[in-house]
């Protein structure tokens, strides 16, 4: 297959800081989109594939899956997309298209398991998938989302990872007008989720360990902010939450939550994927069927409905932007939650010649 | 308020066994029905109760919640039921009949708790409400049940408690025809699980540690075993199950049994409230957007269309018939576990004057 050198920011190994790279793109199938990259959001993904936290990353690595751009070429069966048009890569780029899942829209959940953006299993080059980081990208047209033209374009970035992440449970849970959502953290993914969950027209309570965050929590639409080391605070929105979306990236204890949703509510954890080692008490959730689930970011379809949903609403995330070459820096400052709330890449810092 | 002695088998303390005592029943208000019991089924709750293992219990406790019997009398407001009529009662007698959850036909998460037939806060007498081991009970007629014609009586007793405990989340988890459940543990729940399920139309495996009990799962309709205690066995059922109704009575791993629900499935506790001292992994959770959650009996509406669905699949419990005054022994062998499934006592033992 013909492919076509293209300037990235990558990193040779775990321990290395990304720098300037060449890598390749696939020429288009006839299903293809290319898009120039315009802007790329910051993900905690980004971070720990990079530096091999999770394990089975290979390199060079490339991340990046809060991509937004221009479609410069499409292939002969794209009708969706053509030249000029906004577009945007979330964290998928392929799934198998045939099982059960995929064919219900819940391709981040193919039984054969997604092609991820960055470090997927590549089925046209072989090797690993390349992200955002990048001049450009080739996918497939079914995994190419639309972008509402009224959003700021750097702002709506992140919806593609921090959004749909948010989003996918606040649907799946069926949140609306009655409903009282609550907030487990507020970073990235929390003050999407605020403001998503407002959108949608719910009541929103942010849970948080720090009462400096009261403020920004309210700022961000929240109604409520409720301090979570606190006994009597929690003691008095027991039974109140009809869903929580807690995006902790870290080991905590859920006890202290689950008292607070209501019969048939659920916890769904978002941003932690591990071991709780504080033992779970089963006993308030057999009491009032209550639930902990978890989510991953989201299907196409939903992930296009958030976007839209977006643009009606007027909805983006709170940025910072950073040039391609502070990225090692931006890393730092991740690893110490010092962003409000999401780093974006203003990708013409890579094409103007960074190293 | 003026009441009639009856006839009860209870306890004075919980090293105490079991005797022949005389309780108070209330006369009848117009809105309440008056029931000679027949039968009672013995559900763990019963001797937890009686031994005090959960806290809470005030005694005399006279145990017993599995109850089927006649209509002797019927207040003035009574409409549902004449003397003469069959009739059962569960868990519950009363509850604020108000709250959110109340007016939703879900009695059981009633928001300011429910009255439980044993050991509940009696509204009408004070004290604490005395079980169905006794001569009659007397019930609003709100939380009495219609007995289908056709069942036999005896083996419909434990439909009360351990049918409505299965059958609740089948319902709410919407298993159908298409379902493909799997139930773990095999008692006097699980047994229920097993041939509610079937009779539903799904496909039902059970678990169990014991290749001892293949051949009685599947002589109560399961389509499969699986043991549990197999890692080669597990692996080949992984991605299987929509629900895992789980009626294991004390602490267990549940990681073993995540990876073989199905994307979006859940794993529904209904037999054990504690803490799970083994960590919980969230990543199975989150990656594939499975939940653990609890469920609790069941509301009454949802316990009359369980009894009418039994009455017209000619479905009730494997039971083993006892005297009244052969309950201590049968507890020592609830214990053990020596029942297949659940003990019923003949209430005429007890108005034949046992001592």
């Amino acid at each position: 297959m013909n492919t076509t050198k293209t300037k990235a920011f990558g990193t040779a190994a775990a321990d290395a800081p990304l720098q300037l790279m060449d890598i390749q793109r696939r020429d288009l199938t006839p299903d293809d989109v290319e898009i120039e990259i315009l802007f790329c959001g910051v993900c905690h993904s980004d971070l720990h594939t990079a530096r091999n936290d999770w394990g089975g990353t290979i390199y060079p690595a490339v991340p990046g899956h809060e991509i937004v751009g221009r479609v410069t070429q499409t292939g002969s069966n794209v009708i969706k997309f053509k030249a000029g048009d906004l577009a945007a890569i979330g964290c998928l780029v392929d799934s198998c298209r045939t099982c059960k899942n995929c064919a219900e829209d819940l391709e981040q959940y193919c039984i054969k398991g997604f092609t991820g953006t960055y470090n997927g299993n590549d089925k046209h080059l072989g090797g690993k998938t390349f992200g955002g980081y990048a001049e450009k990208i080739v996918v497939d047209q079914h995994f190419v989302l639309r972008v509402p033209s009224n959003l700021d374009l750097a702002a709506t970035a992140p919806l593609l990872c921090a959004g749909i992440t948010t989003w996918s449970p606040l649907r799946h849970w069926k949140v609306g007008k009655h409903s009282n959502v609550a907030v487990v953290g507020l970073g990235g993914l929390g003050h999407m989720a605020i403001k998503l969950a407002k959108g949608l027209g719910a009541k929103v309570t942010l849970f948080s360990r720090s009462p400096a965050k009261e403020q920004d929590a309210l700022d961000l639409g929240a109604d409520k902010v409720v301090i979570s080391t606190d006994p009597m605070q929690m003691k008095k929105v027991s039974g109140e939450f009809d869903l929580i979306i807690d995006t902790v990236p870290y080991d905590h204890d859920l006890n202290i939550y689950i008292p607070t949703l209501s019969a048939s509510g659920t916890l769904v954890l978002v941003g932690y994927l591990g071991k709780l080692d504080t033992p779970l008490n089963t006993s308030p959730m057999v009491i009032k069927r209550k639930a902990i689930s978890g989510s991953l970011i989201g299907g196409i379809a939903e992930t296009q409905e958030m976007l839209d949903f977006c643009g009606e609403h007027n909805i983006t995330s709170d940025i910072e932007i950073i040039r391609m070459q502070d990225i090692n820096e931006a890393y730092e400052r991740l690893l110490k939650s010092d962003v409000r709330y999401r780093f974006v890449i203003d990708m013409a810092s890579l094409k103007n010649g960074v190293s």
